[in-house]
Formats: structure tokens, sequence, C-alpha cells
């Protein structure tokens, strides 16, 4: 495809050559001469002037290039649409295959694809343009929106509720039993029925083996646009605001709430029954252990603001010479106190 | 239901207008007028008086309250017993589904619940009662149990021995191989069959996609009543006592034994061949790196008493402070050393 | 069997009585008379005086002993072989189970065993001696070589690219889309369609339920030799060397390059985009943020040399009593200041 012909379905101004053939995309350090790249953060700006992209997408105020240059307020959201320009997965087979087992009382929409061993329970809502890859199970009574999809192997569990637009990668699992046991009293534990459900909204995206369980009673949430990755576990009763980002395998214990465009690491661990206000971010394996307050950037474990604790790693460095140092001037202190 | 009758199935006494209609249960927080709540933890005792909910249970020696009380010496079971009243999980359907494989070697129990797509290995011995949701895969010559639940894609493999009660939550996975390589000496590893099992006790439960490895020879045991929560680890040949819980994340390496009634928070790891005995507690992210003694309490990684790291934690808030101090006593002290 | 046959069959060097009859292998705390056992770390060798074994694999140059002795230069490695002599794993059926799903233009070699409700896609090219336990989805187009084994509820998605002599444990996952969404300036994310694949080379083994995510563009690579635990995630675009070992649940963001013969222990964490050259260690549940030169040890987080780290943690035993003493020191030398 020639550069222009990209230029004018990205809707982008275009400087330099338009008639360079381009047959994919790269990132900036891969890229060869048929291909196109993107810069989008500034600290990579210095890497344009090696590349040997055939055409790169840059921000209006990025240094002139001889490459021949797409430019777009959003570098790396133009660079997504690229992709779809030139890559599409494999087109879901049309129809329901003749081992998937449908229970009668199932209601589902139009336009699906419902792959081999497909399992829907009965009582299943299921919105139109569903594609459920093979060995996907629906058990009893959940309600999911339009455009779902689902990967091998992810289950939705009873009664649980998905919006629009919601994408299950692999063995995500949506509703399993919460960890919710009372002690008995003499040692031993009782299991507590987890009777609540889990509701994610629109455009939420759950990874692969990702947990997020059904609430003890009432709900589990997880609100519109948010995204959770491979890995990560939701216990039972927490609330996830919007456009959340949860990196692989972050772990938050059961009741624990969670703001709108907060950002979660990877490992990063909250306890239960927390409040992790709006526009948080915690650095990676954080492990949050109270509240956090709107806006603030945490690291550590227990955590802590974030540029304090960098500035701690950096003079545990000489933290042997400080426990010398001290030592010394005990001694040299000493001896003072000793003159006269 | 009325309070009176809810009074009644439990045991408990009534205090206050047992007339009240209760149609559901709810935490402190969020319950309202129709529903049924409790207080156990005495940090919550405060939010009794801002409680909108039409009942509420409590310990003996509460404070009183105007809200209708059920009194118990264990409030949160007795909770957990007020939602079973309130809600049952869909029903198993009996028998086997058609789509099912069942090896013909296979032996199972009476009254059994086996869904679509099962699959059940030859020589397979499972009890009475069980429920096998839709993927379970049981691999050849396992022995299960009575009351053996498996939600979807639970897996048991070859050899490996479970007792009654057990349930594994979807996707958990018991007697997969453990990492064992041998250094073949040119930098290369070669792989050591994994030929011993696990063995779950009775009462134990796993949760979604937690991985409890085959022993290399002899066995990997996790003991009666012990709860395993989603996301875990379990290395080959640990043993983990009675009554312990792992919450999520948790990781064991190789041969690590764990002792009864620990409890490991959520993404704590243990080091392998170690012994972590009875009633150790070890707090969120711990990193255990050498053996921990009965019933002590430890935090950080490595592994140190938790009231110590808890007071290193807060200190370590003034640690530059304590730097710049250190820094300026040099100077004074050296002023100090030259005067005369 | 007896242990001269072991001997021979091993091609070891035989001390003592090679008639006792051995009928399995054991770890050197358990074995018992009839069973063998090895000492390879020098660590254990102080626990072969206490053996009840009924004989042991020693290096050359171990102490001796009266309990009869197989002689290796690779005790562990024979032990290995041994324990191959009395386990053989459930022998896979051949075939293919007329419950799996092959689509037609799918190419598989000879002598395979294609389990119950096994989904093989369109295009999908398959080597000699598959082995696909009942569950495996292989999506359309992935191209697998010879001896391929894939556990039940393993998953390789479209495109992917898998080589010789390859294990994936149950539901390893290769190529689910890698976590990638770009702001759309508003808040929000968009999804970036992952348009890349995972090339798992020859001789690697990946643990159950890790995540190997496809790449954005171009490819996710785990080469020749390497072994990947349970519970891994490994992030689009990344690059893994050979004979790499990557210990239970450890995350690795994305387009992370890790050397040759690197170790990282159980839960250890990197950021993205760094490089962790050959032969590096990283202790469990380090948290790498920065690249990491040829053969470093480290540990922390964000890491540090791992000698300065256990110095720092010994050290941080008797924090509490330096910020006690720094505290006296000022008002001694305060004191002293004032004299006169």
């Amino acid at each position: 495809m020639k550069l222009e012909e990209i230029a004018r379905r990205l809707g982008c101004e275009l400087r330099g050559d338009g008639r360079v053939e381009i047959s994919g995309a790269a990132g900036i350090e891969g890229a060869g001469p048929g291909e196109i790249t993107f810069v989008s953060n500034p600290k990579y700006a210095g890497k344009v002037k090696d590349s040997r992209a055939g055409a790169i997408i840059l921000a209006p105020d990025a240094a002139e290039t001889p490459i021949p240059t797409l430019v777009s307020d959003n570098p790396y959201l133009a660079f997504a649409r690229v992709i779809e320009l030139f890559y599409r997965p494999p087109e879901p087979v049309p129809g329901i295959h003749p081992t998937a087992v449908i229970e009668e009382s199932a209601e589902i929409g139009e336009d699906y694809s419902i792959g081999a061993h497909v399992v829907v329970g009965p009582g299943v809502r299921l919105g139109d343009r569903a594609v459920l890859h093979p060995h996907v199970v629906i058990y009893p009574e959940a309600e999911i929106g339009e455009d779902f999809v689902a990967h091998s192997h992810a289950v939705v569990r009873e009664h649980c509720r998905i919006g629009d637009r919601v994408i299950l990668q692999n063995g995500a699992i949506v509703g399993a039993d919460g960890f919710g046991f009372a002690p008995t009293g003499d040692g031993k534990f009782s299991k507590i029925v987890q009777s609540g459900v889990v509701v994610l909204e629109d455009d939420v995206e759950v990874g692969s083996y990702a947990c997020i369980d059904r609430a003890t009673v009432g709900e589990t949430r997880i609100r519109r646009g948010t995204k959770v990755d491979n890995l990560v576990q939701i216990g039972h009763g927490c609330q996830v605001g919007e456009d959340t980002v949860l990196a692989a395998q972050v772990g938050l214990a059961g009741s624990t709430r969670v703001g709108n465009r907060v950002m979660l690491a990877g490992q990063v661990g909250a306890a239960g029954h927390l409040t992790i206000e709006d526009g948080v971010i915690a650095t990676a394996q954080t492990g949050i252990a109270r509240s956090v307050e709107k806006g603030k950037r945490v690291s550590g474990t227990p955590e802590m603001d974030s540029a304090l604790w960098r500035k701690n790693y950096v003079l545990m460095h000489r933290f042997p010479e400080l426990v010398k140092t001290v030592k010394e001037l005990e001694a040299r202190v000493k001896e003072l106190e000793g003159r006269e």
C-alpha cells in the first residue's frame, strides 16, 4: 500500500514522498525500508535518525526527518490504526458448531459464531454478534451484551452480567467463588456460599487466566473501559472504576475500591477493604496496605510516596557506609567527651 | 422471611422485633431496610449506628442497638448460614451428559452430575455425589473421594489422589508436572520425569488456576481443611498442613513444608526446602527465604519479624533526613576535633 | 531391579553390593531400604550417613559410605535417568478420538495421539508424534514441529510457530493478545490489534497457565531449551534467550530482552523495554527496573547488587538502634559544642 493511501485512510497530513510502498508496520528499532513505524514518547525521538523505516508517524512538533512522515496528534493511536490496515485476525466462522451444547432456554442474538465444544447453560442471554471460540463455557443465567468475544476456555459463571463489546482472553474467569471461609471456632473453616455476582460493564477487556471473583453478597464490579491484564486476581466484592489499567499479576484482596483512571503496574498487590482513589499510580510490585488519595504515586511495600521511595533506594546503596560512619562518630564523640 | 423465622433456623437469640421481613443478606455498609447484616470484627462496631439494615447479627457482648438483632457467639459464621437461606446455586443436572467421554474402566459412585464434554480417563475412581461441571478432565488412574465438586476446566492429573468433600474452582490443576530439569553439564537442561503424585486430603478447596505440582518422586500433599486461593503455585514435593490458608498468588518453591493453621497472605513467596511451622503468619508479599519458627509473624523480603519491619518502614520516611544528619554530624565532630 | 542392573543401564561405576534389590527412587531424606537416592549438592553430603537408602548415586569425589553406591559425574542427571527406569507416565492412546474436531485443511504428521474434544483449526501444521491431550485447542494457521506434547486445555493461538520437542503443561497459552491499548486522548483506551505471533524454539517447556503473549507487530520469541514455569507472564514482544529458566509467577513486561542461561527466581518482575544480559541471576521477588549487565546477580525492588542487598538486610535489623544512636549523637555533639 502506498504511503499516500495510508495517509488518506488515516486522515493524516503527509510530509515527504507519498509514493513509497509500505507492506507492514514495525517498532522503531526493527522497522525496515518497506515498513512504517512511529514515535510517540519523546524519550525515543533520538532513535528516528538511525531508523531504516520506510515511513514514520510523528507528532506535529517532532523534529524534521528525511523519512517520509505522517503527522498525527496521537501517533500511537494512528499506528494502531495502521496495524489494522495490514492485519486481520482469522474470521470467526458463522453459526453454531455441531459439537456445541446450547441449552434450549438460552437466548442468543444474531450473527453469532459459536465454536466447537462451547457450552451455553440454561437461561443464558447473549447479545448480537457474539464470538465464542472453542471450549468457552457460559454457566446458567449469565447475561451478556452485544459484540462479546470470548477466547477458548474463558468462563462466565452463573448469574454474572456482562456489558457490550467485552473481550475475554483465553481462560479469563468471570465469577468463580470468592475466597470466603468463616472460622468455626475449633481452628477449622466453613465455606461461605458466594451468593453474589460479577458485573463487567461495557468495553472491559480481561486477560488470560485473570480471575474476577463473584461477591459473597451483592456484586464485584468492573466499570466501563477498564483493562485487566493476564493472571490478575480481583477478590470478591471489589469495585474497580472506569478506564483503569491493572497490569499482569496484580492482586486485589476482597472489597477494595479502585477509582477511575488508576494504573496499577505489574505484580502490585492491594489489601482488602481499601480505597484507591482516582488517578492513583502504583509502580511495579507495590504492596498497598492503606487507602491511597487521589492522584498519588506510590511505591514500595507497604506503599509510600514514590519520590521518597526512589530517594531512599539511592541512599541505600551507601547504607553500609552510613552504619560504619555512625559507629565511628560514636567513638569520636566519646573521645571528645573524654577530653578534659 | 421473617426475622423470627431466621432466628429459629439458626438457633440464635432474638432481640427486638422479630416480625421484620428480611429478603436478603448484605455487608454492613450496603445493607438496606429489608436486609440482614452482621458485625464480627470490633473494628467495625462503630458502623452499626449508621446502618440502615433491617436486622443485624451481633456477638453477645455488643453494644445495644435499635436494629432488631440476632445474637450469636460467631456472627460471621451465622451470617454465612443466613446467606444459604436466601441463595442456592444452580442445581447440578443429574446423570451424564451425552457429550461426556467416560472410559469404560472408570468406576463412578452414585448420584453424580457429569457435565458436557467432561473427560474421565481409564482406571479413574470417583466417589458418590460427584459434580463435574462441563470440560473437567480427569486423567487416568486418579482416585477421588465423595462429594467432589470440580468446576469447568479443572484438571486432575494421572494417579493423583483426592479425599472427600474437595472443591476445585475453575481451572484448578492438580498434579501437572513439577519444574524439574537436571543441568546436563553443557549449559542445557534435561527434563526429569515427574513420577510422583499430588494428594489432597478431605475438605481442601483449591482456587481458580491454582497449580499444585506433582512430586518428582513421592508426593506433594495438602492436608485436611486447607484452603488454597486463586493463582497459587505449589511446587513439587511440598507438604502443606491442616487448616492452613494460602491467599491468592502465593508461591511455594519445591519441597517446602508448611505447618497447620498457617496464614500466608496474598503474593507471599517461599523458597524451596524450608519449614514454615504451625501458626506462622506472613503478611502480603513477604518473601520467605529461611525456615520460620512456630507462631512467628513475618514480613518483608527476605522475611523478618513483622514488628521490626513495620518500625523500620515508619523510620524510612525520615531516612533522607537521617543521612543528612549524619553528614552534618561528621562535619561538626571534625570541627570539634580541630578545636584547641 | 538389582543395583548392578541399574549401574549397567546408566553406565555408572558400582561400589559395594550390586545384588541389592531396588524398587524405586526417593529423595535423600525419605529414601528407605529398597530405594535409591542421590546427593549432588555438597550441602547435603552430611545427610548420607543418616540415610536408610538401599543405594545412592554420588559424585566420584564423595566421601565413602557403607551404602552401595553408583558413581556419576552428574548424580542429579543420573537420578533423573533412574526415575525413568521405575516410572512410565500413562501411554498416549494412538489415533484421533472421535470427539476431536480437526479441520480438513489441517496437516498432521504420523504417529499422533489426539485426545477427546481436541480442536485443531484450519491450516494448522502439526509434526510427527504429536500428543494432544483432551481439550487442547490449536487456533488456525499455527505451525508446530515434531514430538509436541500439549496437556489438557493448553492453547496455541493463530499463526504462532512452535519448534520440535516442545512441551506445554495444562493450560499453557501461547499467543493470547498482548496488553496493548492506545490512549485516545479523552481518558479512554482503544485496543491495538495484536498482529504479531509467538515463536517457541526447540526444546522449550511451558508451565501450567503460563501466558506468552503475541506481539503487537513482529514476534515474541522464546529460544531453544528455555524452561518457563507455571503462571509466568511474558509480555508482547519479549525475546527470551536459550537455556534460560523463568521460575513460577515471574512476569516480564513488554519488549524486554532476556539473554541466555539467565535465571529469574520465583515472582521476579521486570519492567518493559529492558535488556537482561546472559547469565544474570535474580533472586526471588526481585523487581528489575533497569537493564542488567552480563553475569550480574541482583535482588530487591528495584534491583541492586545481591551482596549489597543482603548486607543491607542484615543491617536493617539494627535500624531502629541506628536512628536512636544518631539522635543521641546529635545531642552529645551539641553538648560538646556548648562546652568551653
